[in-house]
C-alpha cells in the first residue's frame, strides 16, 4: 500500500440531498476512502446560497460559506452539486483554470458547455469527472472512458431517465394509461409536479449528448439531439407491443453511421428477451455495442441521493488517486482482512422437491417437520405424480444450512415422503 | 489534450487467440489508443514458446522471441497471456520487481497468488491490472476498484462462467437434459472436451475468489471457495424452478455477514424478473449490492478473443495513462469531430398499428402500398376490431424515415385504411 500523504482539500458546492450525502460520506473518515485514494480527503468547506437554511445535522455549520469563489480558490478538488448553468459554470471554470480538479453531476451544464469545460481542464492539467451526470450510480461514463478506451463503440442504447421508465413500466405491468401512471409516479416522488423535462425527453436528450460526446469524441450538444417523449404512448400501444413480444422503453440512442453519428431520444419497442427489457421501475441501464467487446450493459439506480453520492465519491477517489499516486492503479489493499466464514453458516432460501404419498394429511405432517426445525415455508405447490404419489415443491424463507440439513434428515425417514428429489438454493430476493 | 510523449514499450507474453487479437489492435496504431493513453504504445516484442509455430499473418515474425525474461526486462508494460501458474508467475514478479506494470488475464494465477503479486506491484510502484481475468469484457473489476471506491459492497452475485450459463440456458429454453445440453455446448465450442473445470464450478470459484478479494479487501484464494457445479441439475429441476417463477443459474456469491465474509459457488434459483435471469447463452453478468449505490449490474461477453482483448487493451491504456499523464483523468478529446447527421436519415424498424376494413383483399392492398415504397414487412398480425373493422399490426424491416413517411401518407388515403393508430420504432435486434 502506498504511504498516506498530506490531506487533499475538497470543497462541496451545493448542499441539497446529494451534497448532504457526499458530506456525510466524506466526514466518515472512511479507511476505505483514504486507502483507495492514497491520502486523506479533507472536507475544507461547503458552499451554499444561505448559511441560514436549516440543514441535516451531519452538515457542520462551521464549514458552510456563502463565498463560493473563495472556497473554490482554496481547493484541490471542487465538487459542484449546484446544478443549472450559472453560477455553476463560472465556478467550475474558475477551479479548472487554477489547475484544480472538478467533480460534477451537472448534466444540463455538461450538455451545453461540456467541451469548453474539458478544454479548460486539459489546458491547466486538472481532471473533469462527471460519472453522476449520466444514469446516477451506473458507472457508464467510466466504462466508456476507460474500459472501452481500446475499443470502438458503434451504438449506445440507454434507458437514462428513471421517471419515464417508471411510468412505462407501470403501464406495462398494470395496463394503466399514461395519465394514471404519471399521477402514480408523482405521488411516489418519481415524477415532479411539472414533469415536462422528463416526460418530453429533454433530460434524456442532455444525457444522450454527453454519452455521444464521450463515445464518439465529438462535440455533441443537447441542441443536437431531437427528442420525442412518452406523452403520446397509450395503453393500447403497450398492449400491442406486448402482443408482438416487445416492451416499450424511452431510449437515448447514439450510433455511428458511415463515419457520421446520429443521436436521438424516442420511445421504442425492444424485444422482451433483450437485457434492456427487464430494466424495471426507475432503474437506468446503458447498452453498448463495441467492435471488440461486443455487447455490454451497465445497470443500476439512475437517481437518488445515496446512489448519486456514490458516483460522486468514486470520482473524488479517482481524482485524489491521480493527484497523489501519479495514476498508479489502485492497490487491492488487503487491509481489511475480514475472516472468511464457512458458507454453510450463511442462511439461504431453499427450493425442495419431494415425492410424497397422495393422501390427506401429508402436507400437514411435512409442514410440522419443517416447522420443528425452525424453518419457515414461503410457498408450497402440489403437482400431480404417478399413481398414489404427488409432487410437492416447497420454497422456504431464509434458514441456516444446519436447520435445512436436519429438516431433510427427518423428512427422509417420514413415512409420507417417498423421496427428496432435489434441493436448490434461491437467490436474488 | 496532453502532448504526445515518447512511446511506451509493451511486450505481450503468449500469442494464442487473445494474444493475437491484442497484437492486432496494438499494431493498428489507432489514434484513439494513443490519444486516450497520452502516448504511442509500441509493441516491442511477443514472447512465445516456439517461434516456429505457425501464426496469424498479423503477428510480425521479427517481434517473436523465445527469451521471455529478456523481453520482460525491456518493457514498460508486460501483458501476460500465457495462462497457468508457471512460468507466468515468475515472469510477472520479475516485471513488477523492475517497477514495470503488468496486465494479465490469468484468473488461475490471481486466485492462487494474487495478494503476492499485488504486494510486488505496491512495493515497486507498478500497476497490476486484470480486468480480463473475470467475466471477459465485462468491466466489473474496474467497477469495483474505482466506481465503487467510495462505497461499501455488501453482496456480489455473479454469472461468471459462460459454459455453464450456456448449458443451463439451453436446458431452460429447450427442456433438454444436462447431457444433451453439454454435448450441444461442446459441439458449438462453448464447452471443452474435458469440461470439468467449468461444469464443476472450479473456474467460477477462481473468479469468486478474485471478486471477493477486490470487494472486501481481504485475501481470498480459490481454495477458500466451496464449489458445487451443475452436473446434478436435471430437466425436472429446471421445470420445477420455472413452475415457481424462477430460472436456474450457476452463481459465484460473495457477501459480508456480520463483519466476516462468505464466498461460494453453487447453482441457485433466481426470480424470472431479476436482472440476472435474462443473462442468456454464454454471456456473463455480475450483480452487486452496495450500501450507497444500491444494486448495480455489469453484463457482457465473458469470453472470446476479441472481447477479452478489449478488456486487456482497456487495462493497457489505463497503465499508459498513469505512466504518462500522472493519472489525470482521460480527456474526452474531441479530435474525431464526426459530423452529426439528421437522425431521420438513419433507417429504423417500425411497428405500425392500423384500423382497417374487415374484408378480403385488404391485406394485399396494404402490402402493395408498403412494398411500393421499398419497405419490407417482417410480420403482420390481425386483431379483431369492432363491427366491420379489424386491427392490423405491421412490423417492418429496417427502412429510412422518408420511406416510412411516404408509406404512411399513402396508407392514410387508402380506402381500406380507417386510421393509422400509432407508429413506433423498434430497437434492440
Amino acid at each position: 500500500m502506498s504511504d498516506v500523504k498530506a490531506p487533499l482539500r475538497c470543497v462541496v458546492l451545493g448542499c441539497g440531498v446529494v451534497g448532504t450525502e457526499v458530506v456525510r460520506r466524506l466526514l466518515r473518515h472512511d479507511a476505505d476512502l483514504a486507502a483507495r485514494a492514497g491520502a486523506e480527503i479533507e472536507l475544507a468547506g461547503i458552499g451554499v446560497r444561505s448559511t441560514q437554511t436549516p440543514r441535516d445535522e451531519v452538515v457542520p455549520s462551521e464549514l458552510l460559506s456563502e463565498d463560493l469563489e473563495t472556497l473554490v480558490d482554496s481547493a484541490d478538488i471542487v465538487v459542484e452539486l449546484i446544478g443549472g448553468v450559472e453560477p455553476a459554470k463560472s465556478l467550475i471554470l474558475r477551479a479548472l483554470r487554477r489547475g484544480a480538479s472538478v467533480v460534477t453531476a451537472n448534466k444540463a451544464l455538461l450538455a451545453e458547455a461540456g467541451p469548453e469545460l474539458q478544454e479548460a481542464a486539459d489546458a491547466h492539467g486538472g481532471s473533469l469527472l462527471y460519472e453522476a451526470a449520466v444514469a446516477g450510480a451506473v458507472p457508464v461514463v467510466r466504462g466508456i472512458r476507460e474500459s472501452l478506451a481500446g475499443d470502438r463503440i458503434t451504438k449506445i442504447l440507454g434507458i437514462v431517465n428513471g421517471t419515464t421508465n417508471y411510468i412505462l413500466d407501470q403501464m406495462t405491468t398494470t395496463g394503466a394509461d399514461f395519465d394514471t401512471a404519471l399521477a402514480d409516479a408523482q405521488e411516489l416522488g418519481y415524477a415532479e409536479a411539472d414533469p415536462t423535462a422528463d416526460i418530453d425527453g429533454f433530460d434524456a436528450g442532455a444525457k444522450a449528448a454527453i454519452l455521444a460526446s464521450l463515445a464518439f469524441h465529438t462535440r455533441v450538444y443537447a441542441s443536437d439531439v431531437p427528442t420525442e417523449g412518452i406523452r403520446e404512448i397509450t395503453a393500447d400501444d403497450i398492449a400491442s407491443a406486448k402482443a408482438t413480444g416487445n416492451i416499450v422503453k424511452l431510449l437515448a440512442i447514439a450510433e455511428s453511421v458511415n463515419g457520421a453519428i446520429a443521436v436521438r431520444v424516442h420511445p421504442a419497442l425492444v424485444p422482451a428477451d433483450h437485457p434492456l427489457a427487464t430494466v424495471s421501475e426507475a432503474y437506468n441501464a446503458v447498452f453498448i455495442e463495441a467492435e471488440a467487446a461486443g455487447t455490454l450493459m451497465f445497470y443500476g439506480p439512475g437517481a437518488g441521493g445515496a446512489p448519486t453520492a456514490a458516483a460522486v465519491l468514486g470520482d473524488i477517489v479517482d481524482v485524489a488517486r491521480g493527484q497523489v499516486t501519479g495514476g498508479r492503479a489502485p492497490s487491492d489493499s488487503t487491509y481489511a482482512m475480514l475472516p472468511i466464514i464457512d458458507s454453510g453458516l450463511v442462511p439461504n432460501r431453499y427450493h425442495m422437491r419431494l415425492r410424497v404419498a397422495d393422501r390427506p394429511g401429508v402436507l400437514s405432517e411435512i409442514a410440522t417437520v419443517v416447522a420443528n426445525h425452525g424453518v419457515s415455508i414461503e410457498t408450497v405447490r402440489q403437482t400431480p405424480g404417478e399413481e398414489g404419489k404427488a409432487g410437492l415443491i416447497i420454497v422456504t424463507y431464509s434458514a441456516p444450512q444446519a436447520a435445512l440439513d436436519a429438516t431433510l434428515t427427518d423428512l427422509r425417514v417420514l413415512g409420507a415422503v417417498e423421496e427428496v428429489v432435489s434441493v436448490m438454493r434461491v437467490e436474488g430476493n
